[in-house]
């Protein structure tokens, strides 16, 4: 892509209203630009990571054997009054009627609407185990909106609903998400810890939230250090492999603020591995049994021909969140580093004189085969000058600049910087595109 | 994919309220459940097919030039008020007050909002052109919604918006659009024709709807036969091609029913060339000028250093509506035949004996080949009998279904059929993969 003919419009200075480095950033890189309250289109730099980041996701979940719909972002009210929280949901329910005077919503989570789908086609314990999931735009009408994409109102969430025949059952499928969370946000570049946590709205006596470790974290979290260094445990979904990563995982102490009990903390944990910290939740898991399937009559027929109500969890992950959660936990002072899994381009060609056919020449060839090797690019051809094309890349946050300039050109090298760590090197053109990768 | 832990749950019969052969289809095959009039879930196998109608939409947009980005759903109506268009828009318009009773819309187009985004980071005319586009959810409160997801309430929608410095070069960006149309709809396996048509509420003085010709399409059309054939036009889109390519299309009659003129259509058509059909709009493209720049102040600095308001066009293709189009098209008593292009999956490997170990092996062998050529595979292990499975592989449209069972694991070879022609082969599985290709 050439930033000539893209739509990349940076900042100078973000806005005194963004709070957070993360809000601040991303409108700084031209990512965002805020609709309404709480609401906020996705510039195309914006999207191609919100892109990216739903791609990691989807792909962790397909491993883990769910199965991909979309349900759309209306639902009717009708739906919620037959599992009772149509009327308990509170002000944070965008309630809609239309031209016709019925009622509808716009979703907040889709328990009801899964469900309802479930019980139209499913009748027998031979379809299950069954996990669907989707990706969709949410809202929820937050009181307070704030911290950008972090605490949105309309907010993209992947959400999956497993259906089981019996508990034994359900919990491997609980166990499943866990290990696919773990994976997920290992492979977004998060330290990520499950912790204990509390049921609210949705209910039942199982949950998790997946946390991420930040300054800027809206809660405080209370847990043992080892679990933050813990790496991700694969893809082996067998359910005595996955009991024992949820077992060896919740061996040790974790727990948001409401869960947390200081005593029983302090007598599981020594000392030195007592951490106390701020998080952001990324993930939050759930079991809740028959809490749905039996208001809403979601009943298979078991091998003995009886008639049961299926046990449920719901497995929820806030993508477009995670785009401000990956920002707090990677950037410096230029701007954002991304993770090689989620940058919105693989590389930055950055021509030092547009002026100059021979460097134009040269940055078009280095353009060639870097896409030749399967790299997605940017190419800074624009007549900005240098210093400013450096703080942009700088800002953006590509994980590769790859710098073209006369001197390099008449010496047959480049200069390469890799973002995360600004270290440098003056290498031929083939050397950058092997350490490239 | 395993059909066994898919989700997949086809019907025998259509219910009664479906009235066209692609609502039919879509609900007997196991593609979308209705939630509401006019909103349905996308069920798997729905949703692999609008993906792939979406990603074909979306790489002849970043073909002809267009940047994607992605606006939210929900609008302010205070935007609505600065074009006039929050009074005059009327009951389709989906209205909505949030917890602070502010006044939001679900959007049922978005040229008030790229115009705002526009106006917040343009100010001179060395960025342009530029044309932004989005594929995002929508939502118009159709009277009485009908016919699936053909006129649905929330419906997908593919909108582009091009902004140029004067009326001559908004021209060349109409002219890039009605080339990439004719080359979207031509990958979607469509005969797709440019049409004169009316603006309605979007406005503007010059504007073309893009019809298939189809027996249940809800308008009359009429139209020169030989413009049905022509192929598409391709990816030149240097301004003099665009324009010829338009001339071309242009110089031959056809118009919509509100824009038909019966003496002009005869003095201008031979007569055995005459068409008149039903059509499906699948496309609509429109040239405004300064509707919206003017009253919302989208300004930019022309090369003389004087503001000037920006010439834009929107440009819309309805991609969840494209399902039922392309259904409409290409059907046959026993189901969908899915163009390559927006397949679900590739092909269908049929397993006519699951208790026997050497024809699972035989499948998953075949499976394994095709998916390394890079194909998409539906694996058939369920115990359902021979003729269920060839009806569900009928009804859901595979292109290729490859079947194997004992005797021709015994022989060394799979059936082959092609689903458009019906056309068979017994050939070794090496063969069957080549003709696949």
């Amino acid at each position: 892509m050439r930033l000539s003919r893209y739509f990349l419009p940076t900042l100078k200075e973000a806005p005194s209203d963004a709070q957070i480095v993360s809000h601040q950033l991303m409108l700084r890189a031209g990512m965002i630009k805020q609709e309404a309250a709480g609401i906020y289109a996705w510039l195309p730099l914006g999207l191609r990571v919100l892109n990216r980041i739903e791609q990691v996701v989807r792909e962790e979940q397909e491993k883990a054997g769910a199965v991909e719909l979309l349900m759309p972002t209306l639902q009717l009210a009708d739906l919620w009054r037959e599992s009772g929280r149509y009327d308990a949901y509170g002000p944070e329910m965008l309630r809609i009627t239309d031209r016709h005077e019925r009622e509808l919503l716009y979703g907040p989570t889709n328990e009801e609407m899964v469900t309802d789908i479930f019980r139209s086609f499913v009748k027998s314990y031979k379809s299950l185990p069954l996990n669907l999931f989707h990706i969709q735009w949410k809202f929820r009408d937050e009181r307070r909106p704030r911290f950008g994409v972090m605490r949105g109102r309309e907010f993209l969430m992947k959400d999956a609903y497993s259906f089981d025949l019996d508990e034994a059952s359900a919990r491997t499928a609980y166990n499943r998400m866990f290990v696919a969370y773990l994976n997920t946000f290992a492979r977004l570049g998060l330290k990520a810890v499950p912790m204990r946590a509390d049921t609210g709205p949705i209910g039942g006596d199982l949950s998790h939230e997946f946390i991420v470790l930040a300054e800027t974290g809206e809660s405080e979290v209370f847990c043992d250090r080892k679990l933050v260094e813990m790496a991700a445990p694969g893809h082996d979904f067998d359910p005595a492999t996955v009991q024992a990563v949820f077992d060896e995982r919740t061996a040790l102490y974790a727990a948001t603020e409401e869960m947390h009990d200081a005593a029983q903390f302090e007598a599981q944990t020594a000392e030195a591995d007592r951490l106390s910290a701020r998080g952001i939740e990324v993930g939050h898991i759930f079991y809740f049994g028959t809490k749905y399937s039996e208001p809403m009559k979601a009943r298979v027929a078991g091998p003995d021909g009886v008639d049961t109500n299926v046990h449920m969890g719901s497995y929820g992950v806030g993508v477009s969140r995670l785009l401000g959660a990956i920002i707090e936990a990677s950037h410096d002072e230029a701007g954002i580093i991304w993770p090689d899994s989620v940058a919105p381009f693989d590389v930055v060609v950055i021509n030092l004189r547009v002026s100059d056919p021979a460097v134009c020449e040269a940055c078009e060839a280095a353009v060639a085969a870097l896409e030749a090797a399967g790299k997605t690019v940017l190419y800074d051809d624009t007549d900005e000058r240098p210093g400013g094309k450096f703080a942009t890349a700088d800002l953006i946050g590509i994980p590769w600049q790859l710098t073209i300039g006369p001197k390099g050109v008449a010496e047959g090298v480049v200069e390469l910087k890799r973002r995360a760590t600004g270290e440098k090197s003056t290498v031929a053109l083939d050397q950058a595109l092997e350490a490239i990768g």
